[in-house]
Parts: structure tokens; C-alpha cells; sequence
């Protein structure tokens, strides 16, 4: 274990996508545990597309993390220090952990214990972790998929799409993927077994939707917004659902950027449009997880993890997660 | 009762809203019901906001009505003569019998039969007619409302944001009224019973609303798209629901219009943004209206037609509708 504990600060506000100059690494003592309290040793660090929103000035659903603060992350690692009665030395534990090694913690900033441990405590973060359960919940609570219905997921690939298109097709639905480049579209029918995918980036999107879904799209769960959704909306049949989780394509939201009204349509169609944000489900984390894990266990849910060995590689990451460089779900490990 | 039946034919398909040279008025022999029909004496015909849509080629939830046709329209009426087992002679009916003195059915069109009969007949195509009952289902199912909730409502001096207004503060809600003018307005408050009033013709609909919704939006009951919607789902609270129910405001659907991308902000407020279309709640009429009359008998449900006597104004009406001249439910009353 390191002797230093390093963190990554936020050392300016980016205009759009965090970049890595927005950031700076310094060595600080390792932090002390008082009553109450306990030292979490950090194994893994979250990336993922909601720390732009966190890091923006814009009015958003959380305070922005203030200048010369430590990142706000998710994060997973064992705890090595207690005077807190209801967390041990061993435990294992996810949560508001911060881009750092080392985090002392009163309990109020943990997301849940890590109970799975015959799963890898990387998973906590990704298809057992928030992505996981933003799939399970975006989708079934949201989404309300029947059989037979066909589920439309953009970022089909991604750490919450791989896990929605296969949750949809477990529950009976059949699955269209939207993702970019022939890496992932194969990635969608090979391993997260899509009934059919769609290269936004080869060519015509409504065309090749109008195609794959000729009764139209009855779940739409939409993690891009901008030309995708445009085109995805345009085609849902009556009664559908839009699950509103991302907006990954746009990358400015002050001012609001125009696109075309949905008002008539959503309407005509009978349509509901729903905003997502996961945190609202606290309370039922358990549940998600309790399940995901069983369906990991059995094969039947299939994730893809996209490590970088060091917390030097954290800055730049929130930018590479935009540019869509990464297979699956985007971790940092610390050494 | 006239001895030939005079019917509104359109004549042409309008680019938006239908005007009186889009239909002509023709004398057509009164209908002769057969076995398991009978004929229905036009009382009052409907003019509502929807008619656009009927008559429009664009894609909508109902096929349009084709040049030549009799208007498509409800209206209220007394069965004169019956070869049917289910209606009788004096019997009160409304339902989608057109724009014409008489219509022959079989029942498929009738809507509901009108046991109210202690309060006026006109009532059946206001606000004990599809006007309430979308109201009432609209604002109650989609919109959710609680106690305390801040409710505004579009078009709020009309015949379904009136009662909207009125249902809401049955419902312990504040309501919020937009409307134009000051004629309306003062409707709204004195008449309608809004805690607060906005005349959008009157100044700036943001300010106003920011002074009169402190705490954001809860429920929007929308009648109307465009820039007032704008300005509400600005403003909306945390998980409040959004019930697209008219779009009147806006001419043309064909291309889609642009406006404020609404993904982001449905997204960080976690609201709900659902398309209304009262035919799906064809099973639980009768629901509603009786809950509807009962409060219309006690007061607590109040008002207003707009009745033009002689099927001659019937040709003019849905742009006078349009140009938002008429106070109160559009009814045409035949002689």
C-alpha cells in the first residue's frame, strides 16, 4: 500500500468535456481515521459520462465539485482502518470514494457493502455496481418491457447498455442496439447478444431502425439524445416508453441546443418520456444487485471491463469515455 | 324538426387550420334507419381543437376524414326512431355522429348514452363530455397530482383547462392558470377559482410564472406547445409530470418543428413527460362522469359555452377556435 495518499483534484471548470489539463494529481498525507469513522484503501476508480454533469457549473442534480476539491467518483477498495462499529478491517465497500487512494469515511458517503465477494470487486462498479442497477431500473421500472416488446438501446455497448439490451432480452424482448464502429456492433451481436445492431457511425440510422424494427420501437432506452434519438423517437409505435438515462452526443446543454419538437408526437403515440436518475432508487440497490449478481453467476448477463493501471491515467479518462475509445466498462486501478 | 338533412362536407384539405372555405354545406334526403339502427335528431355538434388533426393528411392516431365526407364531429342528440334493441325513442345519446342534422347508427358511434338528464344535454359535449373526461383522466392518471403540488395549466380559461384548473384545486393542488387576455384571465381567477393568473399576451410568461411557482412546477397540463411550453418545463420541480394533451399553439407538424431539446432537463429533474389521447380511456367514461356531474350539480365544477346557433356557423368555427375567440366550450346548436 502506498505511503502517500494521491488525489486528483479538479484545478479548472471545463467548458464541455472534462479534459485532462482540468485536473492535477498531488501527494498528501495519509488521511486519519477519527471516532467514528474508518480508512478506506481505494482498489478501483470509477469513470463514466455523469461526471461531466458533476464537474459543470450548469444548474444540475448535484452541487458542482468545487476548484482544488478531490474528484467525485465512485470508487471500490477494503477497508484497513476502524473505529466505526458497523464497518470491520476487510470489509469490502463502493462508494462516494473520491479519485484518490486513500479515503476516510463516516459511512454516509457508501453506496452499499460488497457481499458478492466470489465476484470480482471490480464488478461492484460496473454491472453490479451503479450501471448495473441504472439498467435494471431504468429499464424494468421505467421501461416496463413485455414480451415480445422490441427494446431499442443506444450505447448498446456501453457499461448500462450491454447490461439493458441483455436484461430486456431475458425478459423476453427483442432487442435492437445502437452503438458506432464494426468492434462494437460485434461486440452487441456476439456477446451481449442483440437480435440485431445498428452502426450509427456506417450510414443511414432511420433507414436501418425501419429495418430492424418494422412494428416500430415500444422501449427506447436512450443514453445519447441529439441525431440518434432523433431518429429513434421518429419511429416509436403507440404506447411506447422513452427511458431518458444519457445525453453522451450532446455536448453542451447551456443554452438548451434545438432539435426537433416532440410534443405532437409523443401525443399521437401516446408516448411517455422519462428522466432517470438512479440515485432516486437507494433504497432498492439491494434488490437490483441481489439479482444481477445471480444472472452474472449464470452467464446470462455478460459485462466487458476496460482497465487502466494507475491513477495517472484518470485525468484524461472522462474525455477518452466521450470519444467512445473504451470497450466496456472504464475502471482505474490503483497499484 | 327540418325535413331534410343538412350536412358540412369538406371540401378541401387545409395546410393548417381548417377554415370555412374548406367545407360547404349540402341538403341531403334524412336518412332512413335500418334493421339494428336507428336515427338520431342532432341536438348540439362539437367544436374542439382536435378537428385540425381529423382533417389534416399527416400522419395522426386517426385516419383523416376524406374529401366529400360529412365532417367528423361529435355531437349530442335524441333518438327519433329506432330498429334497435339497445335504443329506444326519447333515448339521449352522444358520440362521433358528424356534422349534420341527423346521422342513422348501429351504436358503433355512439359514445355514451346520456344519463344525466336532469342537467342540459350541451353538457354531454363540455365539460361532462370528452372535455371533462380528458381533464379528469388526463390530470388524475398522467398528472398524478398531491396536495400541495403547483399545477399550471395551458389554455386555462378553455374547456379542458378549466376544469383541469378546477379538479386540481379539488385536489388540495394550487393551480396556475395561462390564458390571453384580460377577459379570460379574470374568468380564470374569479370564475375558475386559479390561485393565479399569467396573460401571456400581457408581458413576460417567465417571470410571471417564476413570481407565481416559487417552488418549480409539479404537474403542467399542456394545451399548447411552443414558446408558453417553453417557458413552463423551464421551470419544472423535481420529478414533476408533464401532460401533453394539445398543441394548439403550434400550426404545423409537417416537418416537426424545432424548439429547446428537452432530454437534459427531463433527465436532471427526473419529471415525466406523457402524450394524452382520451380514447384509451374509452372503458371508464362513465367513471369519470359521474364524478364530473356530481360535482357540477354541488357547484364545484363550473362552465362556460360558446354556443353559435345554425349549422351555418358550424363551417367557420374550428379557426375561430383556433384564433382563441371563443369563451367557453365551442358548441354549434341546431334548429
Amino acid at each position: 500500500m502506498p505511503n502517500v495518499n494521491r488525489q486528483v483534484l479538479l484545478k479548472s471548470r471545463p467548458a464541455a468535456i472534462p479534459q485532462a489539463g482540468n485536473f492535477e494529481i498531488v501527494e498528501r498525507d495519509v488521511p486519519v481515521p477519527g471516532d467514528r469513522q474508518f480508512l478506506v484503501r481505494n482498489e478501483f476508480l470509477s469513470v463514466e459520462p455523469a461526471m461531466r454533469g458533476w464537474v459543470s457549473a450548469a444548474a444540475n442534480y448535484s452541487q458542482p465539485v468545487g476548484i482544488g476539491e478531490v474528484m467525485r467518483s465512485f470508487a471500490a477498495g477494503t477497508v484497513v482502518e476502524s473505529r466505526h462499529p458497523g464497518y470491520a478491517v476487510g470489509d469490502k465497500v463502493m462508494g462516494m470514494l473520491g479519485w484518490q487512494d486513500y479515503a476516510v469515511s463516516d459511512g454516509a458517503n457508501i453506496t452499499r457493502k460488497v457481499r458478492e465477494t466470489d465476484l470480482p470487486l471490480s464488478l461492484s462498479l460496473g454491472v453490479l455496481g451503479l450501471n448495473g442497477i441504472t439498467a435494471y431500473f431504468g429499464l424494468l421500472d421505467l421501461g416496463a418491457p413485455k414480451p415480445g416488446d422490441t427494446v431499442v438501446v443506444s450505447t448498446a455497448a456501453g457499461a448500462v447498455g450491454s447490461a439493458v439490451g441483455q436484461i430486456a432480452r431475458l425478459m423476453g424482448c427483442r432487442t435492437v442496439g445502437i452503438t458506432g464502429g464494426p468492434v462494437k456492433a460485434k461486440l452487441c451481436t456476439g456477446e451481449f447478444g442483440y437480435d440485431a445492431v445498428i452502426d450509427y457511425k456506417a450510414g443511414d440510422v432511420a433507414a436501418a431502425l425501419k429495418a430492424a424494427c418494422p412494428d416500430g420501437v415500444d422501449v427506447y432506452f436512450d443514453n445519447t439524445s441529439g441525431a440518434i434519438s432523433d431518429a429513434v423517437i421518429a419511429q416509436i409505435a403507440v404506447g411506447a416508453r422513452i427511458v431518458i438515462c444519457g445525453t453522451a452526443s450532446v455536448s453542451s446543454w447551456d443554452p438548451w441546443p434545438a432539435g426537433p419538437r416532440v410534443e405532437r408526437h409523443i401525443l399521437v403515440k401516446r408516448a411517455r418520456m422519462s428522466g432517470l436518475l438512479i440515485f432516486d432508487y437507494a433504497h432498492r440497490y439491494d434488490e437490483a444487485v441481489t439479482r444481477l449478481a445471480a444472472w452474472v453467476r449464470d452467464g446470462k448477463l455478460k459485462y466487458r471491463e476496460d482497465i487502466a493501471d494507475g491513477i495517472e491515467h484518470a485525468p484524461g479518462a472522462i474525455a477518452e469515455l466521450y470519444r467512445g475509445e473504451n470497450l466496456g466498462k472504464k475502471l482505474i486501478r490503483l497499484r
